[in-house]
């Protein structure tokens, strides 16, 4: 053996890293693929992918700009940036300037680089998606989690947040981050608690990183942001991963506030030492996802009648058979709680959320992930199952022949989404059977 | 003001990103952007882009799989793995496995994530691209730089590593950073050279990364990868930014040795965090760009044969005016010493490379960029310039008019590359007036 074998080894690796594992999100899908490829039947509620195609237009404008190979700007394609801070004035009604806008390969990236740039702490309000943690370890950053309830919606109470604000009253710069409709929840918050939350915050110096995703799929298409209410501290955090169905595209953005420009320049410097820019072609196609349209809001439409139609279907399943979980407001995920069912859980080895999951899996074959990685305490017997096993082209077709006056007929996504109700049905038999 | 106004502010940035300000390739294209605008005349031989188109049969992959929306694994899409092991293992003559291949968005953002993971220090071969130190930076990391000189052709020489190795001989893991063909010299390593580098870093355990992103614009197309000769130590780091004119699209590969996967883990954890995978339909055509072929042989010769002419040509017309400089054996740029007109550029007040470069940038509209970013002592006189403004497309068209078996016609390049021999021209014109 030579020298290097011996010498250079795992001990070598930075401390903040060592041990650490891929994102929960991105494993799950591994394994469910390769249980799949072992050919089992895997329902695969774990990744959280919009189950729809990119939206033909947005399709062609990437092969109509295919040739575009010139380094872009760090920040982003201007007439991007432009369309992405139209978007937000529209759709936010908030005064977002191109300038303040930045375009990065994925908002998981951005956070990334705003936690790193950010001397502050970190808040995050649980249960929260995947990431945000593991980033902070990652830059060796202080964190904080407030946990909130199944019985307060898995909703920051403003009672909560102003419990915080009062512990920690002395000063110190912080950035919390809350995300809506929320992954791993699917629900969102009111006029009212946003208001409550927006005034402690700047009461606070409390900077918002507002996770808004998902905001295109709120089901009713009425989707507010906390930046209405608290324009100067919210850096709001979109992109076309999940409402335009273009998750491996990479694509996210941030809005930041005109105050913040040097927290923009902090990010742009160490973007222009890592990533550079987002892919040319990617970016010349965005613009046409942001210019939305007839088009696109048509194909939003669809979007949200049949998730809101398959959510709201198996919420209720789910509840008749004694899990606690919410009828969803929007995005694609519902959040479970198996607590009715510790003690037989309990008889069959399952005390945690991880065991829960495992046993599922290779059970009755649905893949989903255990609550523990959403920041919930390990004991809690919750998980997340994503809503997105099914063809979302054909749904999408089969939705379009419905006239767009009359709700889809009470059957259309057993029709046309029968997997995922299959795996809600196998769920609540295997409750049966072991209670 | 309100209060987020007050408290909210500059000072609250990490440390290590304070004052940092974009990198300076990019930096001094957008600057040069700028120029153009206001309706100035610029010599754009500052930023480091491949002025040929990407080829064609890539850009069609690409318009093929512009459906693609698919989160990819963190390390890449498989059939790129195996296609960029493939490359290597024909190209490199090296035992390179798809398993050991790792695709990012940019092989600076790999570097970024091999730093990041690795504890050891970082050794840096100056004059050196621009990105690695900065990185160190950020990441608070040890950093040692070794300086080459204009008579060893800007190269480490094997007598310059031994005696560093033998002044640090206390054993620390440590990375080596090497780039061939250079950027910013355009020059290579001879064979023995490479043996005996490669004998000196396994005897002291040293990584090398070897940045082979110019590997195939060595104008012979006979570029040698140190990895024959330290396979278990050499990470090859290339990409399609530069041989496939690919820049903005943003895809690096990072091809490790088998007993390095521990490393691979690390980074593909922090990867799953951050940038998550490259954008899936960038991917799909990359797979064609690595697949190589004729029509992609073709391309390279055509482009080889190009730079290598204007290179020689501009390379010769400056050491003909005194400037120090080489004849360049690859890629596209020339690392020039303006040492011997050291006092009459003081006498018009310039003593430093940023200083040079400023003058020439606003007295002859030649963008170029000084030594000092290269980590070359602040005083040197020395400057890159990138040999590529002009229209790749319409040279290559040209180029493939002329039978491959005869050399370019001595004036080929003038005519179809002219904007480049204007801009030595008016550097040689200008140091005529002010010597």
């Amino acid at each position: 053996m030579n020298a290097i074998l011996e010498q250079i080894n795992p001990s070598l690796l930075t401390s903040s890293v060592k041990g650490m594992g891929q994102s929960a999100t991105l494993v799950i899908n591994e394994i469910s693929n390769r249980l799949l490829n072992e050919g089992k039947h895997i329902y695969k509620l774990g990744l959280g992918q919009s189950p729809f195609p990119v939206p033909e237009t947005v399709v062609d404008a990437l092969r109509y700009n295919a040739h575009e190979k010139d380094y872009l700007p760090v920040k982003g394609l201007q007439a991007l940036r432009e369309a992405v801070a139209e978007f937000h004035r529209i759709k936010d009604k908030v005064d977002a300037i191109p300038d303040m806008v930045m375009i990065g390969p994925g908002s998981k990236e951005l956070l990334f680089l705003l936690q790193l740039c950010f001397k502050g702490d970190t808040i995050i309000v649980s249960p929260s998606w995947v990431s945000y943690l593991p980033q902070a370890k990652i830059l060796d950053k202080k964190v904080r989690i407030l946990h909130t309830s199944f019985s307060a919606n898995y909703r920051l109470t403003p009672a909560l947040f102003r419990n915080f604000c009062e512990k920690v009253s002395d000063y110190k710069p912080r950035i919390m981050i809350m995300n809506y409709p929320g992954n791993p929840d699917g629900l969102t918050y009111t006029t009212n608690e946003l208001k409550e939350i927006a005034e402690l915050a700047r009461q606070n110096n409390i900077i918002i990183l507002s996770d808004e995703i998902y905001g295109e799929l709120d089901h009713n298409g009425k989707h507010l942001s906390i930046a209405t209410y608290y324009p100067e501290g919210t850096i709001i955090s979109s992109g076309i991963s999940k409402w335009c169905g273009a998750g491996g595209w990479r694509l996210g953005t941030f809005t930041f506030p005109k105050n913040l420009n040097w927290l923009v320049d902090a990010m742009s410097a160490v973007a222009s030492e890592t990533y550079t820019s987002v892919s040319a072609p990617i970016q010349y196609a965005a613009v046409r996802a942001f210019k939305s349209g007839q088009e696109i809001e048509d194909y939003l439409w669809h979007c949200r009648r049949i998730l809101s139609q398959i959510g709201n279907n198996i919420a209720q399943k789910l509840i008749n058979a004694k899990v606690k979980t919410h009828l969803p407001t929007g995005g694609f995920y519902l959040f479970l709680d198996f607590e009715d069912f510790r003690d037989s859980l309990k008889r069959i080895g399952i005390s945690n959320s991880t065991e829960l999951c495992n046993h599922l899996l290779h059970e009755i074959g649905v893949a989903a992930l255990p609550g523990v990685v959403f920041n919930r305490p390990a004991e809690e017997l919750s998980m997340r199952i994503a809503y997105v096993d099914f063809d979302g082209t054909k749904a999408l077709t089969a939705s379009r022949s419905i006239a767009l006056d009359k709700p889809l007929p009470p059957e259309f996504t057993k029709d046309w989404c029968g997997n995922v109700y299959s795996a809600i049905d196998a769920i609540v038999n295997w409750l049966a059977k072991i209670d």
